[in-house]
């Protein structure tokens, strides 16, 4: 039996096992070259040396190894769950009439363009966009139908509000006050400061695993739908709306690079996990909380670019 | 027999040309929108009303339609011949030591990010990125030798220097100056500013037409080979990059956008042209100078959201 | 008896009545190029023809003409009486050592250096340095204490809140929310940001005429002493930096033509006030609602062009 | 005998003297905490225990302690030169339709502002500024007229070309080429960049010492009169419009700072020359080439802010 990863080049399960073992090690092994964050003071808590991968495939088969259990907050991981949210919502106009889908070359949390190029925040994968996303959902959606969202996307029911990072976002998110209230002066951000980053917040600290973001990812190259029931979460339009942004602008500044060097649709966050949609269909969840410059856990961006290579995912692999 | 666009879903050779019969009437009639460029004086004298498009598949059928063998200069699609021609001469490492691969989220000519961010420039799709690798190769080759290059790539061997835009390039290129000069002041660029730039307004006047806009495309989609003669004009890793860069930043503010609309590595230039690598393997060149408000061929946008859409050309409809 | 404007040049007190007449027909009649401020709703009703102006000089003596006892909010004319107070309260190495006095060339209230250049504002004249201003004074003195000092630096007990502006400030201070936020996310902002931007707002709102304006101004102008009652208000060093700053970053973007073509320590205000410290001493408090492109007084920057031309008050003419 | 410094605060000459000896240690006292400037490698050749100043009034008399005769280049300071010679040669409006007379807030060679807020240049005193000043002047002088223009404004008929500062600016011009040609691309700059730029460095080169300067701001203080011919050098207008411009952007990113703490209009260059023109009229020069953080002199800095504090010198000490 095989995975169906690459029809020209198939590969015994066993020949895959091996491509994810040698990806946690190489994971593994970078942990100490990178740093965790502090910014959020509950985030500095996190083990630096935690490492864990897991993969799931439309049958249900998944290979983990590591910390893979291990609970952590989504943090911009989150977007993802937003846009996706946003779409089903409002659709496709009404969501990108309020955040653009460029890619800024900024860092996460700028303010530069907003103030100089463009009203509406570059793309949703920034925190000025996310806000705004969210505030697009404020009116309609409370914040536990969005988890249950989140919850359903990720094939994992024990998705939960991390309370402690949450408070730890609420007390240290002026950043993110002064990008709502900017977004608000110029009549931007459609619902109330206040409500939409506690949303926000709440959605950053929400609480997965390696295994859950690995569910997240299996749903989406999986075309929006849950492979186990059948059910069509994100409208396959979607879904390719999502990828092409993931692909453009999911990795904070090293987006480019990714897209060079792995080649795959993913969203990292500062809490240290990485969701990667690839071909198989597969989802691909990693966390180890040592991150590098530019904010993305630095032993799953080189244990994805080994699992890349070797299974030949690359989207211009083709 | 059939073209090979997508192996679940095949079409008939009379379907896809109705496909790209449509595609050709759309853009067409998006001309009226768009606007020809005139910072280069020469430029001014393209027919707005103008537009063709071609498609050459490995087998050498092509589909042609309107002002497909007009000749027009490459401008900024250049600038993936530059790309190529470094990765071959300089190899991957050193390329990338000099420009980055990331989208910047500014005007292709923009200087902001060069005086602010990063004194490398962000990416080799922009004036500041390719003028840096044209400097990297400004020692070892010549012009001839580069056209020659651009020749073989094209599938075309009539690609000439277009005198008139090039002395127009030349006499209007007090901002590539600027950016030449800030580079060297940085002592990021490596040859000789005036040399570099005489080479890079040269690149910019090559005289291409859609058809051999199409067969750069097809040499790209074919992993690199030339499917006529079986030649390997680039390595498939750097067919790879290529096509990341393209995708993520091929389409200057607008890159984004087209990564979610249509969803192909493609190349644009303010000469009104436009290339496109989409699986097959298949090339798509377009032609129209009317340009939109982010110096696109209006029409060729138009064009290429339609085959992409009808033949299922989106790299995330995999 | 002469008015001690310019040793060398004494006046009559018939020929300095006849300038500053002369200056009021100038500012009335330059009132129609301009455009009442509509960003606070409530400084949009306004009377976009008043204009009026009042000189004191130290013995008390006044000149004035048209609307000069009509009431309107003091606005960024505040800034002046909050860096007194700082200074006061605080001394100058505490004040400089949380705001900096470097004209800063953007908008009075960008935020784009705040990201990029210095974690400081550039000085205390602009949004961000006045907020960041109060914030020092704010767990020490209560607003009614700060409206005390505005009364006796204006020589004028009437000042009292002006309720609407206040609330429409408020409601609309969502960008002055954006900087206090930023500026506490970098932990610049030393209290409670709400706090910080109430006091902020009210200052901004208490009500004043051209007269209250030309009595701030005499007591600059009289090295921080109340002419009337002996009183040191401000320290005469402190004074001295207070001119220095208002020369330097006092009107906006046009601070530098003000320097050259008025060259005397003023401070405008978008509620159409504007205050000059000029040699004497002299006060001179100006009032004209309509705005021009740098959100000056239209008419008040022309009279003042007058004067000082007439009288001689240019700080470089001496 | 008195010097006249201050009316209402005569001082002996022997107490005016002491005061300059005393300036002299401080200065020379602070040339361990800076650093010889070394982008243009021919100034790096400067000795960094240099110092020297040279006071000169009306009469004639001048004081001198250190290396008051030593001949250096006088990079910036020539801007002041120029500035005067545009405004003699094409008057206020015309100069002031090609630059502003705003301070910028960046750095002296910044390209920022050029490419996001205004396609004229800031002011006079950045690179730009005077750049594009020397453009207008390119057509209509010579060389050799603007270099005796310089002599006589510094009533010091030795100053002559540094040939080797020359050769050592124009090899290391880029980033000044960058603005150049940035400035040509717009439109703004009137003459031919090569042209322009290699007057640029001429007059940067131009040799002068701590005397010279001393010389330039003792024309200035004299409303633009040599005091010795009784000749009138600069339009007493325009000398207010350069003591404005100087007091608010003389000092690159320090000038809000030196008009706060010194108060007296000056100009420094990064080959460690300082002019000042005080009231008096008495123009004082200071020469030490280890500059501080913000490229000014650091012992001619601390040097004029105890000339200024003890001798009553500030603007805003009237």
């Amino acid at each position: 039996m095989y995975f169906h990863i690459e029809s020209g080049n198939p590969k015994t399960r066993e020949q895959i096992r091996r491509v994810f073992a040698e990806a946690y090690e190489i994971g593994k092994a970078n942990t100490a070259r990178g740093k965790v964050a502090d910014y959020i003071p509950e985030l500095a808590k996190a083990d630096k040396n935690a490492f864990g991968l897991c993969m799931i495939n439309e049958e249900g088969e998944s290979i983990a190894f590591g910390d893979s259990e291990t609970r952590f907050s989504m943090q911009s991981i989150c977007k993802v769950v937003i846009l996706a949210l946003a779409l089903k919502t409002k659709g496709f106009e009404t969501t990108f009439s309020h955040v653009m889908m460029e890619p800024s070359g900024d860092s996460f949390n700028s303010i530069l363009k907003l103030d100089t190029r463009s009203n509406l925040p570059f793309n949703p994968m920034i925190n000025a966009g996310a806000i705004e996303t969210v505030s697009l959902l404020e009116g309609d959606l409370s914040f536990e139908e969005m988890m249950a969202y989140a919850r359903s996307l990720c094939l994992d029911h024990d998705i939960c509000l991390d309370e402690a990072v949450y408070r730890s976002e609420f007390e240290t998110g002026d950043r993110n006050r002064a990008i709502a209230y900017l977004l608000k002066s110029k009549s931007v951000l459609v619902g109330d400061p206040e409500r939409t980053l506690d949303l926000y917040f709440k959605m950053c600290s929400l609480s997965v695993s390696a295994r859950s973001l690995a569910g997240l990812g299996l749903v989406i190259s999986n075309d929006g739908i849950d492979p186990f029931t059948g059910k069509l979460l994100i409208d396959p339009e979607h879904v390719r709306t999502i990828k092409s942004i993931m692909f453009t602008c999911g990795m904070y500044d090293y987006s480019g690079k990714f897209g060079v060097r792995v080649g795959v649709p993913g969203k990292s966050g500062v809490g240290g996990g990485m969701m990667c949609a690839a071909r198989g269909p597969m989802g691909i969840g990693l966390y180890g909380p040592a991150l590098d410059a530019f904010g993305n856990s630095s032993g799953a961006v080189k244990a994805m670019s080994h699992i890349s290579k070797e299974l030949k995912l690359h989207v211009f692999d083709y």
